[in-house]
């Protein structure tokens, strides 16, 4: 299927890559044009011009952009080229909400929309092991399933319009929590004097063994907090998630506090670091500071 | 190597079964002496009448207690009947402090000790793919390891007496935060009428995933909290690594949120089951209590 990728980040190059590998890329597209010359120049990829551009080259685009509004502007740029029965996936993480009117939007035009956030990583998207979570009409995701699988080992329909950003939102809390689990656990087997790699072997096997810790640890540990997933990022993912459960009435404890820490730390110039750079906070408690 | 088990509860019961199984066991003693008969009736393993007895005829002891005190009495009671150059390998989660002691009491009679505390749920003592972590001698730990390994699936060697502890005292306080973490973003999930069984598919294999929402999230959605790992316990443990924290001069900010959580739970009457009954009261988030 001719596809087209509108955005170069940190998830969308390697997406780009493992599809243009896999014969499936007519063009890619981004925001800041070095970035898709170099992208090019590398891989042998075509470029286009404009967001239109690539929207008449492809039945189905992929779009990996860090924000709502970016999102908001895409939609708004790509939507007089898009031919009726293209399909629009994208993969960045946004609002239910945002996600659900731009189904509507596309849905006038004959265009189908799913929502179909990632995780893994960057490192799941270098080696093509994501999961997506899709929301949307079932029988388009098996339309462009084939595609897809270029790029995501594991792909789960959530559901109708929106379901897919929920549940992306449930996994960012997740990280979020266990980030703190991680950080703070860490921080005392420091202050305790133990071998912080081997805490991490001798843990990590066992019943509070997770992904973060075996990825994260080993860097975090040495004071390397090269993203991976920038802090701010996940920060506004979080401010959202904190909106959506208020919406539903409810408080989030463990997302409250990591809003307050990460924004603590972003204060401090730490917001281009990864998310693991909560061991930075978590270590001065063990110095006495509050 | 002559092999004598103390305590046979939920952990120490299957260490005992897999030692028996592998031809080690020599005598297994328990405190409610019913629960060893039992034992012994099922497998057909002999059972001492008292801790002396079992020490008479074992070169290698491993004990399996809940607390501090029960270790003390257990290693009092044992102790007129303990060989110099015999072993004593305890595998309960105690404080390092206690672990240290215990190492210097039993060093004046010329017996070796290991604080072993062991990490992988009730599933690991079952299917002997614990993970032990281990501080004492390196040397009388490389003496006892290939009869450690018919219970245990790694051992991780961590440095002196009371370094094992530590590490499990880490790895509760990790565990801890996963739990926060999952049943925070799991009562999400719920309230944002997701399909939980999808939401653990697609999460679980991604840069969030970890062994509690794999293992305990299938049961908790399903309001299912048999243990497992008991809350009370888990709480008891906690306990103690605010107060190792403390002692370091730091604060533990995920630990005493979930000590006040489980705190109310037990005094709701679910001390006894699953720490994943912290879903119970994630949930009340969303149905507007406090």
């Amino acid at each position: 299927m001719r596809t087209g990728v509108i955005g170069l980040g940190a998830m969308g190059m390697p997406i780009a890559a493992n599809l243009h590998q896999a014969g499936y890329l007519a063009a890619a597209w981004n925001r800041t044009r070095a970035k898709a010359e170099a992208f090019a120049r590398q891989t042998g990829a075509a470029i286009a011009s404009t967001p239109v551009e690539l929207a008449t080259q492809c039945e189905l685009i992929l779009i990996s952009v860090s924000a709502d509004q970016d999102l908001l502007e895409v939609i708004d740029a790509l939507l007089s080229g898009l031919a009726p029965g293209s399909v629009v996936v994208d993969t960045s993480t946004v609002s239910a909400q945002t996600a659900r009117q731009v189904a509507q939007q596309l849905a006038r035009k004959g265009v189908h929309f799913l929502d179909a956030p990632v995780t893994g990583g960057v490192e799941g998207a270098k080696s093509a092991k994501l999961t997506m979570m899709v929301g949307g009409d079932a029988v388009v995701l098996e339309r462009v399933r084939p595609t897809l699988e270029a790029i995501v080992q594991r792909i789960v329909h959530m559901g109708p319009a929106g379901s897919g950003q929920m549940t992306k939102a449930t996994n960012q809390i997740m990280a979020a929590g266990v980030n703190q689990a991680v950080t703070e656990a860490l921080a005392f087997a420091k202050a305790a004097g133990l071998s912080l790699d081997k805490v991490i072997e001798a843990v990590g096997g066992g019943a509070a063994g997770n992904w973060f810790l075996s990825h994260r640890g080993p860097t975090m540990v040495r004071d390397n907090f090269t993203p991976g997933f920038r802090l701010a990022l996940h920060h506004k993912d979080l401010s959202i998630c904190k909106q959506m459960a208020s919406d539903l009435g409810a408080r989030l404890p463990v997302i409250e506090m990591t809003l307050i820490h990460y924004q603590r730390l972003m204060e401090t110039g730490y917001g281009d670091e990864d998310i693991s750079a909560l061991f930075r906070l978590k270590q001065k408690l063990f110095e006495g500071e509050p």
